[in-house]
């Protein structure tokens, strides 16, 4: 079987996949019995330098010639507007269609899926989510007997190195993005990464594929890690978590949770022991119980090798017209979580505080777990000399709408200085 | 698309088929357009208690029953000769086969994937090695693209659990093996386990799907944890390493190094962290990199997980005909490993030891990278007031086969009391 893919956008992902293509081609063959060809391969701009040397003969500026000479199309410009009309056009013309383009997914891939199902075509988006880390795949096939319950994990490499950076090294948030910015890990506009915005699109996609429905991604709660304080880290640290930004996607009865919000992971877990620019994710099914997938979330080389995990396996399909099935269901979120809470509240070294807080919150049935209040910890910038202390509360789990109608109270409250810091907690036992 | 899948071995993993298909049978026909029809389950014993209730009409106890009434026999009966019996007699009746069973695929793999191809018949053994951990499908299907250059893991439970309590609880082999005998973590007689059959099994069938080829199963070095000293967990824990039973199959150039000993791992090392029953797989690719999986490694439900996507592979098969491809290939093992070494030397507290030992492995070509002796720390029974000291030698990496002819020499040396340990250690940095 032969099978001709054409690429639109070279740029680090691109190169990486032809270079893939040009070195491990005949193993591919060897190894499957699919014989791909690069057909053509569309950049804008060839005068930029490139990791691997694209052979001239397959170069264009023009989009359409990828399009006119290939059964796969691989999307790898990136962006909204021209990647969705590519893809469209794509489809419209029989070709299936393989892309990275996380955030176009997350928000139009309803559309884009239900296009290609009409035509019976493939939409292939395993370098999507976790660069080389072969979730989608897992999730799709390998989990198929299973009701997935649940799927939440590091998805962001940048912010989990700068994460890492507070917790090892003692060093806050801006110092950290600064070493990030340098090493290469952050852009230098970060927002789309700290913000929480890139893990959101992942979640989402993996939330489509694990629960088989679609909602709108506007939906999605997303919390990034701009404003986390070094003090909370230590303190988190202290009581035997590591703080995490975690996307989570659960399923309780038929309301899906679908959110990005920086967590505190008890430190034996899996999860809170991958460090650096690592991404991992957890994946809960009613059989398979927890299995987790760890690897490099980004780069040229591992997203390459994901791209073509896709490209075999449409090259596979091709032949025998097999088709992904999607479900058609569309669901509703729930902003109604239900989680464990780590409560910071910075008040006066005085009696009575504890009890005032403590009784806000048995109002709204939310239970304490437990309490740390410590004389002195304060030897943050600005915190000296005020004769203020952190007072930490953990509480069982409890429902956001309590929390966030507690939270409103303890702000009347006379002794609380400041905003409340409040993390979720993401804990199997109770 | 429809199919009859009859099983052949209704035990643990095989209930939890039948389980898995009835109650989520439904699902994944929604999910895949799949229909799995359960025809006929074979077992010799239908008056054994079970975890979950098979239907009365589906019960024989004739194995005939299910070759004729099924388009995929599920063989779950374990051992040899039976089940390789049934395997062949399966596929000559055209039928597709999948399996759990490690140990026939290791030691005759081969002639059973021939025969298969002949046919242009699917084996699916995803639930052979790593329960519910989707390893088979990740590295034949999701790292196509790659040249594997390893892949290495804590493939048994039992060994971790046990290592994981010597590291933990500073309980020594004898007690952390009753302990796991106790929770049901151990079989009686747990050679299987602790002597390393089992991972040496499973890394041999990761071998040939990673390499695309075959070798005897006889020729991989197998060596398990009953001689571990708890002296020696602790002695590595001091230097910042922790001990796993580790399976490692690993191309050098055009040979192959299968082997299975106990292995120093460095402590933060993402493999050093799977600890208790849990089970995970590293694999190192040119093009992803180093990635993960991580799970349980046995259980009724994971397995079934397991064996399951294997039927929905097949099944989609089914109908087009594909089928997967296997290269002719013979491998000869190299026993002359590459590796660190961790070296423990029982010798009298006297000056001139470690002179009269480092000369040995120099003689050898074998280089120090550091070196651990102390005065007292021989806190365990028997070796008290005997002025004996453990003297602790880390090397840089070194050849096997020079490591054991500096190890015949230092036998010679009058100041080595016993037996020298010798535990490789894997480590990236040299």
């Amino acid at each position: 079987m032969k099978v001709r893919v054409g690429i639109v956008g070279c740029g680090v992902v691109g190169t990486g996949v032809v270079e893939l293509l040009i070195k491990n081609g005949s193993l591919i063959s060897k190894k499957t019995g699919a014989h791909i060809e690069l057909s053509k391969v569309a950049d804008r701009d060839w005068q930029r330098p490139r990791a691997f040397e694209v052979p001239q003969h397959l170069r264009t500026t023009d989009y359409r010639q990828v399009l006119e000479n290939s059964d796969i199309v691989v999307e790898l410009v990136g962006g909204k507007d021209f990647a969705k009309n590519l893809i469209i056009e794509a489809i419209e013309k029989g070709k299936h269609v393989i892309t990275a383009n996380k955030h176009l997914l997350a928000e139009e891939g309803h559309e884009i899926f239900k296009k290609a199902q009409e035509k019976g075509l493939c939409v292939g988006f395993e370098a999507s989510v976790g660069g080389g880390i072969p979730i989608i795949k897992a999730i799709r096939e390998s989990l198929v007997g299973n009701n997935i319950r649940a799927v939440y994990g590091i998805l962001n490499g940048t912010t989990n190195y700068i994460l890492t950076r507070m917790l090892q090294e003692d060093v806050n948030f801006e110092e950290a993005l600064k070493e990030a910015q340098e090493k290469g890990y952050a852009e230098a506009d970060p927002s789309l990464d700290i913000d929480g915005w890139d893990s959101a699109h992942k979640i989402a996609i993996l939330s489509f594929i694990a629960f088989g429905g679609f909602f709108p991604f506007s939906h999605v709660y997303v919390e990034g890690i701009r404003h986390i304080d070094l003090l909370d880290v230590e303190l988190g640290k202290e009581l035997g978590y590591t703080l995490k930004l975690l996307a989570i996607a659960k399923r309780r009865d038929e309301s899906l949770e679908v959110r990005v919000h920086p967590t505190f992971l008890p430190e034996d877990d899996p999860l809170a022991k991958v460090s650096d620019v690592f991404n991992a994710i957890m994946v809960e099914g009613d059989f398979v119980g927890k299995t987790m997938f760890y690897g490099r979330g980004a780069g040229s080389h591992p997203t390459a090798s994901a791209v073509v995990s896709d490209i075999v396996d449409v090259a596979r399909r091709v032949l025998c017209g097999q088709r992904v099935d999607w479900e058609e269901r569309t669901y509703s979120l729930s902003n109604n979580f239900y989680s464990r809470y780590y409560l910071r509240f910075d008040v006066p070294d005085k009696p009575g505080v504890l009890a005032s807080i403590a009784r806000v919150l048995a109002d709204q049935q939310i239970s304490i777990a437990s309490v740390l209040q410590k004389e002195k910890v304060c030897k943050l910038a600005g915190r000296e000399g005020k004769h203020i202390v952190p007072l930490v509360i953990l509480t069982h789990k409890a429902y956001e709408g309590s929390m966030r109608k507690a939270l409103e109270e303890v702000k009347n409250l006379p002794v609380v200085v400041g905003k409340p810091v409040v993390i979720r907690v993401e804990e199997e036992a109770e």
